[in-house]
């Protein structure tokens, strides 16, 4: 499976993969899930994809040979980021044109969604989600983050911690705890990480690290979260019955 | 949905259902999911359910018109859980036998399924996973509580901090953290709430709560939990990116 999260806060985004992807238990492999497009100073656009992942390559393969055309087109060229939502569905839905047939003459779902971030030179950082059927949402003051995939064991913290105001570094040690109760839970998500922070009107990719099990910040969140968790557990009173 | 919890600890157990049950988000009711068992000094089971509302009370039914007759039969009569279990999973497959057809003639599937924990004198206290097919699993050292239902939200919290050396109160505790984390991300999970503890060799249930949004221990959970989650939180160091 895949756990994919973003963030929108005041003072930009944090956008957070996994890369682990399985057909069964005995065919899981390493496949990172988070792709960038910019032009530095004018536009940050993190895109993160969950789903069958040949129709997921495809859609990325077709976004990325947009830009590299001469004038750069697609991504790089859309105005604002409702408008890049719009490409990346149009992209999904020409892959579904081509292969959604073929799967289901076969048994499969039509399945790849993708959460887009970032921001464009004159607009606002925003957040979408665009899902298979290559129509969108954007994140609101009042739900100010979208998840993929795995996505029940990590929302309670986000939903105890998290909102518009919280800081950009809250915000991406938020991503980092609630990957790390999926992570614990659930074996078909796990490292490395792509992580990226777009700071709001920076116009560039601030961070973009990958994260694996001896990343420093990260292990010292899986140890002490955990840890806090336990006293914190054990400080609240027991019931009397 | 539904969310319903049972734990093994060497001490006893814990079992937790919510109430909640919904046709569609326009037909929610509340059902109670938790039935008891119980010939005090000799047996005390509980018995939790979860899936298509009219399979389970058929389910439950048949077992509260076994233990009924003269002299008292089926779970009242089983020699230790794993009889019990078993007895459970017979009443499942003569729902199934009536109902199934039918129901999957009108496109639904087959889908009861039950947690059912206790004691019987000469027994250990013991917990098992009772499936839609009428099969069952146990609760070991090293998996000693079920879920069923909604179990991801509230997942991370028992793993974190339940093992089967764990106290009665501190397991009652968690099932509540993990109850409240459930209903807080999942709105077809809600009170009120149905809590057992029977204690081993007790023989009998120790504690049978309904608790509802104003009982105090609770309330006190879910604000001091909330809380204390959010302060752990920010005392953990922010990432320097």
């Amino acid at each position: 499976m895949t756990y994919c999260l973003g963030l929108l806060v005041d003072t930009g985004l944090v956008m957070l993969s996994d890369s682990r992807t399985n057909a069964g238990l005995d065919q899981i492999s390493v496949f990172r899930k988070m792709t960038t497009f910019q032009r530095a100073g004018e536009r940050a656009l993190v895109l993160l994809s969950a789903g069958n992942l040949a129709i997921t390559q495809a859609v990325v393969n077709q976004l990325q040979r947009q830009v590299q055309a001469e004038p750069a087109a697609g991504l790089l060229a859309a105005t604002d980021l409702f408008e890049a939502a719009g490409i990346v569905g149009e992209a999904v839905r020409e892959v579904y044109a081509r292969d959604a047939a073929v799967l289901k003459a076969q048994g499969h779902e039509f399945n790849g969604s993708f959460i887009l971030g970032g921001q464009i030179r004159g607009d606002e950082p925003r957040l979408f989600h665009v899902y298979s059927a290559g129509n969108f949402i954007e994140a609101s003051i009042d739900t100010p983050y979208f998840q993929m995939g795995e996505s029940k064991y990590g929302k309670p913290i986000i939903d105890r911690v998290i909102t518009r105001s919280s800081g950009l570094a809250q915000a991406a040690k938020c991503a980092l705890v609630s990957m790390d109760s999926t992570i614990r839970s659930n074996l078909s998500v796990g490292p490395p990480l792509d992580l990226c922070i777009v700071r709001r009107d920076e116009l560039r990719i601030a961070t973009h690290l990958t994260i694996d099990e001896d990343n420093e910040y990260f292990r010292m969140i899986r140890n002490r979260w955990g840890l806090a968790l336990q006293e914190v557990f054990n400080e609240l009173p027991n019931p009397a019955w």
